[in-house]
C-alpha cells in the first residue's frame, strides 16, 4: 500500500453510486489512492412513501415504498453534476457502479417500463418500488420458510434457521397474493441495484451476490428447483426462468458498457465500463478496506452491519445470508443485521431529551448528542445500574424475530438522561458481541474489526464503549462514504487492467481504500465490569427472545 | 350526616397539624361539617438533609436526616399563624393533634435536649433526626429480622414476612453500631411525632399506633420481652424500658393539655386538649372518610399507601405493619405502601420530556403533566404495548425489596413520551392491584376504595386506569389535606362531648370528612385488556422480584 504504488495509477478515476434510503450520492474517486475528487447528493423527490401514494390513496401502516422515476431522476442529476464538478475529462473515467438498498423490488412491463408508471396501477401500492424497509410481507414469511424446509434445508441453514420477512421471495409472494394484476403484469422483477445498473448498460445482467444473498441463487445450483416455488404458490413454478430470468454476474465483474444515450447525460464516453451492483452495506465492506477473511465490517448507521468473508460455510446462528463470492472473490460472505442503532438513539433523543439539556447544549455551541456523550463518558461502566435489551427494531440478528421490542431496567429516581443514553449505546454493542459470538461458536472466527459509518466517527464514546464490550481492537474507516467508495472499487475492478483499472477487487480494496490513524483500544477494567453486564445481557435476551415469556410478542397484539 | 346533625356543632373548632416530608402545615376546622377555615404551611428551613449536615459535614449517599429546630419553628409560625387569620376565639378551639411522617426518630437527652443541638454531636449525622427516608440502617434489617424469627414469628408475619429497613428497631440499631456515643447519651428515644406531641403537652405520651406499626407494640402483650433485645445486641436488652419508656395511648385519646407556654405562643387556651399523634398516611384514612371496615385508603402522593381496617389480624404478604386499633378502634389497621407514584411522574417529566410538548404546554397553557394526560387519555389500553414495573424506588409492598428497580418493555421507534406516561400510570395501577390481590388471597375483603391525595383530583385519567385495573368503583376524597383534616377530627375526639366535641374517631369521620360528588366507574372494555396486561405484570413481577432473576439487585452491585 506504499505511496509508489498507489501514485502509478494516478490521473485515473471511477465512478461510485451509492443510492441510500433517503437519497443518492455519486462520488468521483481518484483510484490511485481512493480520495474523493467530487460528489454531489440527490434527495428522492418521494422519499420513503409509507403514508399515501402519489395519488393521495392511504398506504397501510408497515408498508414502504419508494417511486422508481426518483431513482432516474436523481441518476440523471448526480453523475453528470459530480463530472462537471470535477473537470476531469471523460477518458479518464474508466468505470462506474451502482450500491442499492435491498431488497429493494421493482416490477417492469415488457417494454421495461416500472408498472407503477401505467395508470392502470397508480392507485396500487404494490406496484411501486417494493422498499427494504416494507413489513407488509411478512404474513407469507412462514410459506416461503416451510418450502425452504422442504426442499432447500440447507439454504434455510444459511439464513440463519429464520427467514426474514425482508426477502425477495417473501415480497414477490405478497405481490401475488394482494395484487394479482401487478404479478401478472410483471415481466421482470428487479432488484433496484439490477434495475438502475441496466438502465446505465441497456442489457439484463443481474448481481450473483445480491441474488445469492436475499433470492435463494447458489453459485453451483442456481435458483432452487421449479417444485420449490410450486410449493410456494403454483403460479411461481417458472418464477425464475420468466420475471427473474436474466444472466448473473459476479462482484466485480462487468454488467455492460455505458448507453449512448446515458454517456451523453452523463458526459462520459460510450462503452465506459458499468459493474454489477451491489447492496450498499457489502460494497461498504470494500470501502471499509476489507480486503481479508474474517476480518468483519461492522457499519453503524441507523441500522447495523457485520459482515465478514470466511473460506468456508457454516451454519451461523441468526445470519441473514451466507454465499460464496458474497463480499470477496473465493470466500463466502456472511451478512448479519442489528435492526436499531443510530435510529434508537435518534428516538431516545427526539422523544425523550428534556429542554435543560437542549438549552444546555445551545449554550455551549454543540450538538445535543455531544453533550449527552459528554456527560455520559463521565460515568463508569455498570454505573448507573441500567440494562437494556437493543430491540427497538426487533431483532434482525440471532433471534430473527421482528415482534421483538426494546427493554430498559435498573432505572431509579437518581436515573438521569445521560445513563440511559449510554445504556442505550452498551445495548448496541451487546448486541453486536451477542452476533459475534454466534460466529465464533459456529467456527468462524473474528480476527478483526473495521468500523464504518457517520456514528463511528462523531461518537468516540460509543466507540470505546465497542473496544470495551468486544475486549478487541476497533479500526475505524477514514472515508465516511465507505459504499460509495466500495461501488468505485468495483468500477474499477470492472474496467479492469486493460482500461488502467485493476485486475481484482482485492487490488482495488487495497490501494483504494484508508483507515484512520486511531483505533479504539479496550480497557482492562471495562472489559471486566462489560463482561459481568453481557452475562445479564444474554439472560434477559435469551428469557425475552427465545420463548420463555414472549410478552413482547402479545403485547404487540393486545389491542 | 344530614345538615342538621352537622349544624349542632358549629361553632366549635379544632387544629390538625401535619408534618410532612417537606413542611408542616396547619389548619383550622370546623368541627360541624370538616370546613377548614385558615390555614398556614411553613417550609422547613432545612428540608431534608441528604448531602450535608449544617457544619458542612457530608452525609452518606442514602441517608435522610431532619433538623429538630425545624419542627419547633414551623409549630409556632403555623399554629398562631392560622389562629390569627381564623379570627376564632380561642375558647371555641377545643382541641389539637398532631401527625407526622414515620418513622422519624429524635433522640434527646436526659433535660429533653436534641441530641444534635449539643456542641458534641454537631457533625455526628445520626444524631439528628433520623428520617423516614433514611436507607442507611438497611445493613442492619436481617439481624432485627433474625430476632423476630427467633422470638416473635407472629409479629415478622404481621409486617408481611419480611422487615422494612425504615422500621424503628433498624435504625436504631445504626445508631448503636455506627455511632455508640449517641446511643449511650439518648436518655429517651422518640417518633417525632410523640416528640413534637410532648412539646406541646409537656407530658411523655406515645401514640399506641405509631408503636404498633413501627415498633413490635402489641395490644395484649406490649413490646417484645427483652430477651429479643437482646438477641439484636445486649446493649439493648433494657431498651424500653429505658430509651423506649413512657404510656402509651390509643388513636383519638388525649395524651395531655397544652401547656400555659405554648398556649401563650399560640394564643389558644392553657389546657387545651392535645390527641396523642399519627402517622401522616394513617391520619389520612380519617380525612379520607372512611368509618368502615373493609374500605381501603388509597393515598397517591409522591409515593402511594394502601390502608385498611378489618376486624381480625390475618397474614397479608407484603403488609408493612398490622396493628390493632391502627386505624379504626376495635379493628386491625393494615398497611402497605407503595414506593413510586408521584416521584415516578415526576421523574419521568423532570427527565424525560423533550422541548417540544414544554412549548406546546406553554402555548396551550397547561401544566405539562396535563399535556401528558391529554395525549395519553387518547391511547387506548395496550396501545402503546408497553408495560412497566413500578419499582422507581424499589418495592415497598408484597415484595418488601428496595433493592428493585424500574422495568419497561415494548418500546418501539413509534413510541412517545405519552406512550411512556400512560405506561408509568398503569403501572402504579397494577402495583395497586397485586397489593389488593395479597388482601384478598389472604382473606382480608376490600369492598371500597377512597383515593386521597392530590395527584387523584388533577390526574383524572389515572383515576380512570385505576378503576379500569382494579375494576371498582374509586371514589374521590375531597379534601386535599386528608392527614391535617384527620389530625383535627382525632383533636375533636380527643377534646371529648365534654368539650363540645366527639365521643368516638368515628363519630368524627361521619361528621367531619365529605367525598366528591363525582367518582370512577371501570369501563368494561378496558377491564378487559386491563385484565390481560395485569397478568404480564404479574410474570414480570414475579420474575424480577422473587429469586428467578435477581438482575436488578446484581446490577446495583455492580461497580
Amino acid at each position: 500500500m506504499g505511496m509508489t504504488e498507489r501514485k502509478s495509477k494516478k490521473g485515473l478515476y471511477t465512478l461510485g453510486l451509492d443510492f441510500g434510503t433517503l437519497s443518492g450520492r455519486a462520488i468521483l474517486v481518484d483510484i490511485g489512492d481512493g480520495s474523493v475528487i467530487s460528489e454531489a447528493v440527490m434527495d428522492y423527490p418521494h422519499g420513503v412513501m409509507d403514508r399515501e401514494l402519489p395519488c393521495g390513496k392511504p398506504i397501510p401502516r408497515g408498508w414502504a415504498f419508494q417511486h422508481p422515476a426518483d431513482y432516474l431522476q436523481v441518476l440523471e442529476y448526480i453523475v453528470p453534476e459530480t463530472v462537471k464538478k470535477s473537470g476531469v475529462e471523460a477518458a479518464k473515467i474508466i468505470g462506474l457502479a451502482v450500491d442499492f438498498t435491498g431488497v429493494t423490488l421493482v416490477t417492469l412491463d415488457k417494454e421495461g417500463t416500472p408498472l407503477c408508471f401505467l395508470p392502470e396501477f397508480e392507485a396500487e401500492p404494490l406496484s411501486y418500488v417494493i422498499h427494504w424497509k416494507h413489513h407488509g410481507a411478512a404474513p407469507y414469511r412462514a410459506e416461503v420458510q416451510a418450502a425452504l424446509e422442504t426442499h432447500e434445508p440447507g439454504l434455510l441453514v444459511r439464513h440463519g434457521g429464520t427467514l426474514s420477512d425482508e426477502g425477495m421471495m417473501v415480497k414477490v409472494l405478497q405481490v401475488l397474493r394482494e395484487a394479482p394484476e401487478v404479478y401478472e403484469a410483471a415481466d421482470l422483477v428487479m432488484e433496484a441495484g439490477d434495475w438502475v445498473t441496466m438502465e446505465l448498460t441497456g442489457r439484463l445482467v443481474r448481481s450473483q451476490a445480491m441474488a445469492g444473498f436475499k433470492a435463494f441463487w447458489q453459485q453451483d445450483k442456481g435458483y432452487p428447483d421449479e417444485c420449490f416455488y410450486e410449493q410456494i404458490d403454483p403460479e411461481l413454478k417458472h418464477y425464475t426462468t420468466t420475471k427473474l430470468r436474466g444472466e448473473l454476474r459476479m462482484i466485480g465483474e462487468r454488467a455492460g458498457g455505458l448507453t449512448g444515450e446515458m454517456a451523453e447525460k452523463f458526459g462520459l464516453l460510450p462503452g465506459t465500463p458499468v459493474a454489477t451492483s451491489h447492496y450498499d452495506g457489502h460494497a461498504a465492506l470494500l470501502g471499509a478496506g476489507i480486503s481479508e477473511p474474517n476480518v468483519a465490517m461492522l457499519t453503524l448507521g441507523t441500522s447495523g452491519g457485520f459482515i465478514l468473508a470466511h473460506k468456508e460455510a457454516k451454519p451461523v446462528q441468526g445470519t441473514t445470508g451466507v454465499t460464496e463470492n458474497g463480499d470477496l472473490p473465493g470466500y463466502y460472505g456472511y451478512a448479519s443485521g442489528q435492526s436499531g442503532v443510530g435510529d434508537w438513539f435518534a428516538w431516545f433523543v427526539n422523544n425523550m431529551l428534556p429542554e435543560a439539556y437542549v438549552r444546555e447544549a445551545e449554550d455551549k455551541g454543540v450538538a445535543v448528542q455531544a453533550l449527552l456523550s459528554e456527560k455520559a463518558a463521565r460515568l463508569k461502566p455498570g454505573e448507573s445500574g441500567l440494562i437494556a435489551l437493543d430491540w427497538i427494531s426487533g431483532n434482525r440478528s440471532v433471534l430473527a424475530n421482528s415482534d421483538l421490542s426494546c427493554m430498559m431496567l435498573g432505572m431509579t429516581l437518581q436515573t438521569k438522561p445521560e445513563d440511559i443514553y449510554r445504556t442505550l449505546l452498551e445495548g448496541v454493542a451487546f448486541g453486536t458481541r451477542r452476533i459475534r459470538d454466534s460466529y465464533t461458536q459456529a467456527g468462524v472466527a473474528v480476527d478483526g474489526i473495521h468500523a464504518v459509518g457517520g456514528i463511528v466517527k462523531k461518537n468516540p464514546l460509543l466507540m470505546q464503549i465497542y473496544a470495551d464490550v468486544l475486549s478487541c481492537h476497533i479500526s475505524i474507516c477514514k472515508s465516511t462514504q465507505a459504499a460509495a467508495l466500495g461501488a468505485a472499487m468495483f468500477a474499477a475492478a470492472a474496467a479492469g487492467e486493460e482500461k488502467g483499472g485493476y485486475g481484482t477487487i482485492i487490488e482495488a480494496i487495497e490501494q483504494m481504500s484508508e483507515m484512520e490513524p486511531y483505533g479504539y483500544d479496550p480497557i482492562p477494567e471495562n472489559v471486566a465490569v462489560y463482561d459481568q453486564l453481557y452475562e445479564e445481557y444474554v439472560r434477559l435476551h435469551d428469557y425475552f427472545g427465545t420463548g420463555e415469556n414472549d410478552v413482547m410478542k402479545r403485547l404487540r397484539k393486545i389491542t
